[in-house]
């Protein structure tokens, strides 16, 4: 796997991070605002999934160029960004994306 | 300060204990279900704010007897609990807490 990524592929790849993170805060505040807490333990539920949310958005977002395919697959998975999307990176790093997710003909 | 409860007394502590809790947990209740997150910033004050919450009810509802004058006393001034509703606990227990908190005639 090629961890060189050209200046343009580095815009694009800032472009889908960016784009994917956005989603990403936009489902999860709409969820929290659909929310209507109606007991303590649904207090404390909400405290958990805050805390473990942290977790997974510090995990998830990391733009190290080494961890950026993978954070790419990630992120297809999750179903915050499309192949169509990641296509913008090039040919090269779409394949190896597809490859990971087994789509790849 | 007498650290010893009677039998009656330790029956209405609990009442009062639970009803400050039982109002706590209401008022926190509203604020939560009024809130409307617009923001990635506001995401993480509410994630701040019921953690910061969960260690105050932690600290605060302590049901030692030994400590239980101290807990009354935080409840009353926090708005809570009533000296009228303290009263139940009788006269030298609210004189305990009317002392605490200056009232004291």
């Amino acid at each position: 796997m090629s961890e060189s990524w050209s200046k343009s592929q580095k815009k694009y790849a800032k472009e889908l991070f960016d784009l994917a993170l956005e989603r990403e805060y936009g489902a999860f505040i709409e969820e929290i605002n659909s929310l209507k807490i109606e007991s303590r333990d649904e207090v404390w539920e909400l405290r958990d999934r805050l805390n473990q949310k942290a977790k997974e958005m510090d995990r998830k977002y990391d733009y190290r160029y080494s961890q950026l395919i993978f954070v790419f697959v990630q992120l297809f998975c999750d179903g915050y960004l499309s192949l169509d999307e990641l296509s913008m990176l090039g040919e090269e790093k779409l394949d190896e994306i597809k490859k990971m997710i087994g789509v790849a003909e």
